[in-house]
């Protein structure tokens, strides 16, 4: 390979470490170790058919090409996407800046404050906002937040009731996942003119749009108490910006509020990312889904914040759980939340009032050139109608670079935002017709909708509006944390390699960032091939034949994965399978899911050696046999194994009805030399943000396409919009979910190609087996498979030393930190153990530093073990260790502070120091605070 | 002003802090404040007639409108512009990172040790690649840096011939500089064909070009030897890349390297900022211009960088100055430094390799063809001979999308580079009439200048190659450095505003950064209309009739200033006139431009109050009225103040025959309230990088346009390659100099408007005035004007405390870093004083923490002073500390660690840590070293 290939940047050994690495795992190649490791019998020993590997510039050139096929027109169609001003000091120090986006999601709370605070900032905006108690740390959009908003009623609600009722004013989108969701649930729901309509006389639950996706205003209170007088929840779908103008939900009674943060300065990025947002009245925060930031207390007692409430995970509750969401939209959240803090509440006020303004001044002049506009309240957003002319109306406008909202065929909508302009308007009134209109024009606010209340109090809302006090600030933060900018992560399952600089800045391209996701075809050819040659590459790296790219997150794609499932059953009339077996070493998100579509989860046990156990799949396939539905299976195994067991699984359930679920979490073992779709599995979600190169993003945005077998194609989820919505489930609100970090994978595909993918799948394997090979004498690796040899992934015990000698795998990981290190994954899959997934991105050099930072840990834990150090006092126990903690006046532990702050082999000149020392996550836990904690908080 | 408003975001103090500041100073309002402060005989009451502000989306869009009037063509010009692929972890993560573009020169090295490194890679990339001893830390382009080594040469070698000779082959725009450079001075320039002609007896210098502007690659071996035996000094313009491949110039005896490094990764940017080199022979170290990096130790004993020979700075040898260098091509540096750093002497090699071999079978492509090609040894470049249809080769290139060189009537040139392809090589062939050329082919370089000596051999070079391990090297060295993205850089007479993105984004769209600077005019409309804006707007700021953009950096804006008055006087048969008066409270720089314009300097005294002594005045114009040329005076003056005797000052100049050179420095005091192009200047230079937004990158891009009276609009700066070159000087090799960056200025101009500037002069007035107030009760503020006001600058004078204690200046800056602060300028104008210049985007908090630090400074002083604390064993003394420091297992000191390490108000959680202790500078300057120091050194 020569300097210009991309896999020499994205690979992170040369051929001297990789001679090296051979050398230590004892073997003479890497194709020789991966006959090695991968049984044969789901062995591929073909080329992938992809095109040759681009350079980095031949890849931006064939995006600039796809990019400049789509139209950035002015976007006036509303329903939940708006054009917005990404600040710019926002999008540079955020959006692309790799110490923002190349951060893990905070589970290790000490190296993530700055991404905590920023999320703090976003649950508070939230909760001021909406008016109400507790908001968590964003969802993956508004439809989903919508769809988890009715589950959370079905399980607060005092009714019995099965019946759910949206306001036939929502977004048709919203009511198109709602109503995905429900089905296998066995809700019901009940699309109904709120206003007119009767409510049915028991209902669980009630979700209204505020402001209606028409752009109506109506006071909800009554209906509000209707509700709530049969025991009924109420979510407010409200829009953020008209809520610095109107009433919160929160004051007029509701319980829940749910939408997106999307013009809060994100990018539109046809359809997404974005931030959606749930946040819920007092009593209802322990029901929370997602993640939720909190504040709690470190070792010195000063305040520090933390993922709040974890037990409430997948990966405990598993099949209890209310929600298989994992991630959230972390990076996005960050942005809107940030937006927030740069504007502050004034210039929200501002930012609402003008664009109100320009609405009430685009109504008034349709209304004085003759056109009827509905005669309601409205924020940004109004509806004209043109009786038989709206199709007209709207091609017109589009041909003068505006597009507007083809309602049906008598009205057409319009939606103002921050980036109206006068310009504009006179481009609508053209189109429909009128002369340009300058007259001065009443607010068409409903007076008695009139906020009253504050919002946005906390001194970090009205500090940062220069520019200048806006990139310290968000300079501070993104020093606080350990990304992957400053060294190896190495998570188990979580592949946190390289997020390379080409694939990230087409991101940022205008004619990505800024199409609406209900754009007209014409304009979005671009997207659209790129998104088809995706979906084509995946499919071939797969070997499935179809692949749909709208879930948005892993989770949402097992949803999708299972929910074909389903529907292939039924179609079959089969609709009695609805028993998902699942392995007992499964990721809990599985059973979650499982259960959302509708089915229920039987356990297969592991053997000791970690593998399904298969004499137990026989017996839990007999007893379920007529009522097999799926399996579904981690290929190689969470516990990073290649099973060899894998085709006879297939095989199995396949023989008595069922369908094959593997979960490509780690696929990143497999890409070039097996293919799921080829070795027996029917269906397949994949983690675009693992094996894919989209960023972790500090806990989203993820990209979870699902992947089929030709049979199970029809069932793939449809357009949110589309005409066949009934059909076909919308997993997301957006057709083509994330489409906007698409071009992420779709350049890492193309720099890579069959070569590149297939040599980073062998180093990456490679480089599992050598961190095993150099660290199995100082604690055992768990799990081996073929020759003992690991996959992508080793696991290292540490159950015997900790009962030894009293040291935790929570000691060890923050005593890497001290080492300038992230921890690998924490007792997943199995307590008391550590994950650990190199990937192919570190080069030989970042792994030995790790190899020898883990072995000095266990020299360390000897110490400890021998009573050198107490057992309470050591420097395990003390990790991280903080400047201020090692600078202290006073010093009496039972070891030197050079031992505490640098540990063998640390650069000292640039040695990373958290700001803060341990965390009680348990205190916090306790003692539940989830918005922004006053600075007094703070003082010495 | 709204939220849309730009100024808002640029001007730090909102209202509220506004009127706090206003309170302190005693003024009602900054208007009154501002009556107060300028004598009302320069103040100009206009509003300024500038665009109103636009917002930054509305700039942004505008800018693009412009982008999009350029032409981005493939350019196979050649002639020291080269297209070049910039690594995209490069420009992410250091052209478009703040923690780079924002930092200042690296005057204070504790805090500057990340870029300090990357400066010593590039100064070890330029030693290495040309076989010399010592490099300079960049210089301003290549023909600058070629007639810096004309005047090095001329002080060096023993001959006392004035003759400089120059190859007939060397880049046409570096003989236009070194002519333009080279008659001031009285050298005699001699371009001659150096294969043909006849050397002259006698000369002191030799310039060569290696390869040839042609493409020729010849041996210069027999030159160089019969320059030596006259005494003479050879300086050979090399081109990096080819050097990969090609004996190095110090391997065949050259004493001197120029060139340019822009191929190394820098964007063409239709003429610059590119990083220029300088490298000498060993022996020639300490004659060195322009900025030296060098390595040292710290107080303990730790390698630690810092600029070398630093009393070599104009501001020490004023009119003995050897050069009027001041800043370098910083940013521009680091990033070529860093592209040798990614590639490493195998990549390069590689890049080089495959830049011939297209260029090879370019010529082969063309001879099969039958198209005459030059049968010389070559690297690059080809030129071919087409007897009459040049023109028209190069059109027909031109409609394919190339650009090629018109050398004369029958001669094309066509360069290759790392950009050049297949497609590329085939649309040259067909511009020529030829077929396209498949067939095998040789390397055309010659065989006896082939290299066979290493480079790059540090292990630097050869670690960082996969883009994870350059995306930490980059973080870790910008980590080390302080820059505005942290906090406040309160340097006088520096004006380190907010660099603000929206400003900088447009600096990296291809339509900005990819246009060679000799592309045909029909390409870079946008780029022209841009500039002619530009400069419009700047002359209406500054009152003058027209302004050149030309000069690369404040230095040269001064030489063209003072060029433009001598070449005034000479038109007017006033050639005699050649004093150059110059109060000795001027800034170095200005007396050494004056000798480099052939004039002598004359110092005339100032008064106590820090004004120019008129009755020195007076007396020295009487002394030298008929000599009299020009004087040259800083307004407001290098003391923070607004002198009132200015215009009479302007007055007596005049009437005696002279010219009012205004140095430009301190325009930030003025902007909206007086122009010196109205209150009696002729001509100034300014420096878009102080008053104008572009950012200070670390010690450079500088701009420094001249603006003048229309009387010397005539004598600007020309073409480097115009049809009048010998007419007007060429003060950069590029037309428009750094083009790339002036979207910067622009940007700033188009989003402040009239109302936007002026209040950003006052209330950069009023942030001076309020840190004079706080700050004057604890240390005397030196030299105001009017009501005891100052400028936009305060002078505190520390030598009472320095004299009664033994606290330094240089204690206090160091100190000021343990507080979080970035050091103000020291001992400029007046030694044992710190010079503060907060500018307007500072807000009030930022103000006050400075201001709250000094205070807490002044009282460890007197701690110092009585006793309490050692003189030799303090927090002043031992400043800065680092974190090794007050963690390390003893502390022996006569404080606690805690006042080492967290004085009071210091953000204990975001701490900046310096890397290194105390420098020791002279140290280093006994002990040379100016390139990469061994891994060894660092080891504990």
């Amino acid at each position: 390979m020569t300097v210009e290939q991309f896999a020499t940047r994205h690979i992170g050994p040369g051929p001297d470490d990789e001679r090296r690495m051979l050398e230590v795992v004892g073997h003479d190649s890497i194709d020789e170790l991966m006959d090695a490791a991968i049984p044969e019998v789901i062995r591929w020993h073909g080329t992938l058919d992809l095109p040759d590997p681009a350079t980095e510039a031949e890849t931006i050139a064939e995006l600039r090409a796809l990019a400049s096929r789509n139209t950035v027109a002015v976007s006036m169609i509303g329903l939940g996407y708006h054009g917005t001003h990404t600040p710019a000091v926002i999008r540079r120090n955020v959006l692309e800046d790799p110490a923002w986006y190349t951060a893990y999601t905070p589970y290790q709370p000490e190296i993530s404050q700055g991404r905590l605070e920023a999320l703090l900032n976003f649950q508070t905006m939230v909760t001021d906002l909406t008016g109400l108690t507790t908001a968590n740390a964003s969802m993956l959009d508004e439809g989903t937040a919508a769809a988890e908003a009715m589950t959370l009623a079905r399980r607060a609600s005092k009714s019995k009731s099965a019946v759910y009722v949206v306001d036939a004013d929502a977004l048709p989108q919203t009511i198109a996942v709602i109503t995905s969701r429900a089905e296998p649930l066995g809700i019901d729901v009940r699309v109904l003119d709120v206003e007119r309509d009767e409510l049915p006389a028991e209902f669980f639950g009630l979700h209204l749009q505020y402001p209606g996706a028409s752009g109506a205003v109506r006071d909800h209170a009554g209906l509000v108490e209707a509700a709530h007088t049969v025991g009924a929840l109420v979510t407010v779908a409200a829009d953020l910006l008209a809520l610095t103008l109107l009433r919160a939900p929160g004051e007029i009674g509701a319980d829940i509020a749910a939408g997106t943060t999307q013009r809060f300065g994100v990018p539109m990025g046809f359809g997404g990312p974005h931030a959606g947002y749930l946040a819920v009245r007092s009593g209802l925060e322990r029901m929370l889904p997602g993640r939720l930031v909190g504040v709690s207390r470190d070792a010195d007692g000063n305040p520090a914040y933390r993922l709040a409430l974890q037990t409430r995970e997948q990966h405990i509750r598993r099949e209890k759980a209310t929600s298989n969401i994992c991630t959230a939209q972390v990076l996005l959240a960050v942005m809107a939340g940030m937006y927030a803090v740069y504007h502050g509440p004034d210039g929200l006020r501002d930012i609402a009032t003008r664009t109100h303004g320009m609405a009430a001044r685009l109504a008034a002049g349709l209304r004085a050139g003759g056109v009827d506009v509905a005669d309601v309240a409205f924020f940004d957003t109004v509806t004209a109608t043109v009786p038989g002319a709206a199709a007209q109306v709207v091609a017109a406008a589009a041909q003068r670079g505006v597009n507007l909202r083809l309602v049906d065929a008598d009205r057409v909508g319009v939606s103002c935002d921050e980036t109206t302009t006068d310009a504009h308007l006179r481009e609508v009134w053209a189109a429909f017709g009128v002369p340009a209109f300058d007259g001065a024009v009443d607010a068409a606010l409903p007076v008695d909708l009139t906020r009253g209340s504050d919002f946005l109090t906390h001194p970090v809302f009205r500090s940062h509006h220069s520019e200048t006090a806006m990139l310290r600030y968000l300079r501070r933060l993104s020093d606080f944390d350990y990304a992957l900018d400053r060294g190896m992560i190495p998570l188990g399952s979580c592949t946190m390699k390289l997020n390379a600089t080409t694939e990230m800045e087409p991101v940022s391209w205008a004619e990505f960032a800024n199409i609406h996701p209900f754009a007209p075809d014409a304009q979005t050819a671009g997207y659209r091939e790129m998104i088809g040659q995706l979906e084509s590459w995946l499919a071939e790296v797969t070997g499935y034949d179809a692949v749909s790219v709208q879930p948005n997150a892993g989770s949402q794609g097992e949803l999708a994965g299972l929910l074909a499932i389903r529907s292939y059953h039924a179609s079959r009339g089969e609709t009695h399978r609805d028993v998902c077996l699942i392995p007992s070493s499964a990721h809990g998100t599985n059973a979650a899911s499982a259960v959302m579509a509708g089915m229920r989860v039987v356990v297969v046990a592991c053997d000791d050696d970690g593998n399904v156990d298969l004499v137990d799949l026989d017996a839990k396939i007999d007893k379920h046999r007529d009522a097999l539905a799926a399996i579904m299976v981690t290929y190689p195994s969470t516990h990073g194994v290649y099973e060899t067991g894998i085709a006879s699984l297939c095989a199995k359930v396949h023989d008595a009805g069922g369908q094959v679920y593997v979960d490509g979490a780690n696929l990143n073992a497999l890409v070039g030399f097996a293919k799921p779709g080829k070795f027996g599995a029917d269906v397949s979600h994949l983690n675009l943000h693992k094996t894919f190169c989209i960023p972790h993003g500090g806990g989203g945005p993820g990209v979870g396409p699902v992947a089929v077998r030709a049979h199970l194609a029809p069932f793939l989820p449809g357009d949110p919009l589309g005409a066949h919505a009934d059909a076909t489930p919308a997993i997301s609100a957006a057709k083509y979910g994330s489409a906007g970090i698409l071009p992420i994978p779709w350049a890492y595909l193309r720099m890579m190609g069959a070569e590149g993918l297939t040599r980073a799948t062998g180093v990456a394997v490679l480089a599992a087996n050598y961190v095993a090979a150099r660290l199995r004498g100082h604690f055992p690796v768990l799990y081996a498979g073929n020759k003992g040899l690991v996959a992508h992934e080793c696991i290292l015990d540490l159950r015997p030393l900790t009962k030894a000698t009293g040291v935790s795998v929570d000691d060890v990981a923050k005593r890497l930190i001290d080492y300038g290190f992230h921890a690998p994954t924490m007792s997943f899959p199995v307590a008391g153990t550590l994950m650990v997934e190199p990937t192919e991105s570190e080069d030989l050099a970042e792994l030995d530093r790790f190899c020898d930072a883990m072995i000095a840990i266990r020299a360390e834990i000897e110490q400890v073990g021998s009573g050198v150090w107490p057992a309470g006092d050591n420097p395990l126990a003390n990790a991280p260790h903080t400047a201020a903690m090692v600078s202290g006046d006073e010093w009496s532990h039972a070891y030197p502070r050079s031992v505490g702050a640098y540990p063998a082999g640390v650069d000292r000149a640039g040695k990373y120091w958290p700001p803060v020392r341990r965390i009680d996550g348990a205190y916090g836990d306790r003692n539940l605070v989830c918005s922004c904690p006053s600075p007094e908080a703070f003082e010495d």
